[in-house]
């Protein structure tokens, strides 16, 4: 909770913007606690810290857990934190109890997940990916024109390692569900498969404002009734790709928003989400067709812009299988789940074998203050975390044919 | 089209707010032309203009057309102002003919119709009519804190004349349609029967803000989807009540209004409209109905509250079958129509036979500086008044017989 308090905000989350000076003190606290578990720290050009417990044979690739620590404006003490926090817990675990692993294993705090001062979001590990290249982000600037490149040195953390990929032999990353299921199902580990796609689009609808009385409904525009007809089609296609597609119409701008005027223009947003691409396209092209159908219908014109697509990332079906398993030896409820939001492991699942491990939050919310989760569970996840990282990076001493 | 170059816009429309500067010169052009057509001009205490030209039986109540030249912020150069110019129009052809009414002739320019400036709308023909008492419309404040009593002094419009109702043999008000339908069916003149009911309400919807990726559909409480859901029902339920009904939802408000986050609490306005309480009542029901079923499929909180009651208003059958009458002598294609909006005609009808006079307007477009409207239409509709007013008011000399 020593964390939580660099940025703590009066209704109890976390306000600690990526490479504020906030966010300056928040990495120095944690390089400390590095240290004094005994590892060497290093820093790369996009300021991803990696803090390293070296192995019985270094010459490995390491075993990576981490997440990032930079939050929302109101943000919460656990989204992110708890996975850099857990893999710390890890490496005191190992050093309590004498352990010592075949491969090194390292704690990663990626810079920039958030994206609320800085976009893109998961900056770091998407540069670590070769998602984006070095120069593109430092080139980046927050609301004042202070570049990336500027905010990293000012609190020190422009670091002299290459940003970009090393070897890995396996990226675990521990989080909170920040959704509902697992309180849902009263189940304490979600064995994360994977994460959703995603596309968004924004949506102009043209109609023709005119005075609410004078005018007849079978010769009105209404961009407002086009709108709801995409709202609730939207909801419905996603409804018909169950359990993992979603739909979701989240912003809307009316104009002329006047309370006697039929609306003329409606601008709204569209966030579709799918574990494969295959239901993906089957909901753009059900979106496309909704449009089509309400235009023709209404008489209003719609138009539609797609602004982002992130592909659906399958997570390594190996270190799936540990998490569950490691999961059930510790007599812990668990069940697959695939994670809709986008986070660091989805870009290392590019470049390494990764698996994610969510725990529960109170009632699925997260981005706000009021986030929260329960020790019981966290403590739970940061043990499966634990054996999943012994199974893999293997315990010195042990034979190999007793690993996994 | 002099009127129109006090306040007139780039594009071409007029901006003319009530009782501002600008007001109080085109109601200084407006009584000029009174005077110079031999009227006596009064004004009242909420400031209404009654420019009347002596009948040959002055005993007798003034027969009186009228409107108003306030306009909207950007309005349009018709709204209003050809009521009064039209009223104007037949004094002069009264004038040039040497004809001499029985009863006098009364053209009455009211008060602040549009209530841009100062609420309530139709604020004039409100305190004539008794719907306001004067002590309260003048205490009314805009948003620099002037109030209406202050407004009238400083244009010199706060009239001695007392601000109540005289007896009204007639009033008749010529306007532009503001609406589709002369134009749709390619007819000149709306013989108007009545204005529609209206019921306004504010309706909030609160449900749960989420992440849009994390929460699965079957566990969402999405407040936009509750909103569109009323707002195709809101359609539906007018479009059940063929023709007059009118439902519309012209302003929105989403929270947190974010692309990636399920809304929150959205609020909605809805305006609904009926030519007979009994329809009124009808939506009101179905409009509650609507929010009933919402909230037990969705999970989602509806409030409804009613915010404003207009009652439905019929004009004078016999003024209404006269203005049918004139139009078809004067081989004007005409057709029955409901005013949708209000007009101050609708309070007039509580203390005295009234009826309304439409002329098309441009694509039905009204409240927009691109308002417009053809010169044959508008001569055609004081065509109309004039030929109503002489059947009304009487000729001297003719005996009473052959009037109607």
């Amino acid at each position: 909770m020593e964390l939580a308090r660099i940025g703590a905000t009066e209704k109890g989350g976390v306000c600690r913007l990526a490479l504020t000076e906030l966010d300056g003190k928040g990495r120095d606290l944690v390089c400390r606690w590095a240290r004094e578990l005994g590892c060497t720290v290093r820093v790369d050009g996009i300021g991803n810290i990696f803090m390293r417990r070296a192995g019985a044979r270094n010459d490995l690739p390491p075993v990576m857990t981490g997440s990032h620590i930079d939050t929302q404006p109101t943000g919460g003490k656990f989204d992110g934190n708890y996975g850099v926090l857990a893999g710390l817990e890890v490496l005191q675990t190992l050093k309590d109890n004498g352990v010592e692993t075949e491969a090194p294993v390292e704690v990663v705090a990626w810079t920039n997940e958030e994206g609320s001062r800085f976009v893109p979001v998961m900056m770091g590990s998407g540069v670590f990916a070769g998602a984006f290249s070095l120069d593109y982000v430092l080139a980046q600037r927050d609301r004042d024109g202070v570049t990336v490149a500027e905010a990293l040195s000012a609190i020190g953390y422009d670091g002299t390692q290459p940003a970009e990929s090393i070897p890995v032999g396996a990226y675990f990353e521990a989080h909170i569900e920040q959704g509902p299921i697992l309180e849902a199902n009263d189940t304490i580990i979600g064995v994360v498969e994977g994460a959703l796609g995603q596309r968004w689009y924004d949506v102009t609808l043209q109609g023709m404002e005119a005075h609410a009385g004078p005018t007849p409904m079978d010769l009105r525009r209404d961009a407002m009734l086009a709108a709801a007809k995409v709202v609730t089609g939207v909801n419905a296609l996603a409804k018909s790709h169950a359990p993992h597609a979603r739909g979701t119409v989240g912003w809307i701008d009316n104009f002329p928003n006047s309370r006697n005027v039929i609306p003329g223009r409606v601008k709204i947003t569209v966030d579709l989400r799918a574990a494969d691409d295959a239901t993906l396209d089957s909901l753009d092209a059900g979106l496309r067709h909704v449009c089509e159908t309400t235009q023709k219908e209404l008489g209003v014109d719609i138009d539609i812009e797609p602004v982002v697509y992130f592909p659906p990332q399958a997570f390594d079906p190996k270190l799936v299988d540990h998490i569950d398993t490691c999961a059930r030896a510790l007599g812990l409820s668990a069940m697959p789940v695939v994670s809709g939001a986008g986070h660091d492991a989805v870009y290392m699942a590019r470049v390494a074998p990764t698996a994610m491990i969510f725990v529960p939050c109170k009632d699925g919310i997260s981005h706000n203050e009021i986030e929260d989760a329960q020790p019981h569970h966290l403590e739970a996840g940061a043990n499966v975390l634990l054996h999943a990282i012994l199974r893999t990076a293997g315990v010195a001493g042990v034979a190999d044919k007793e690993r996994a």
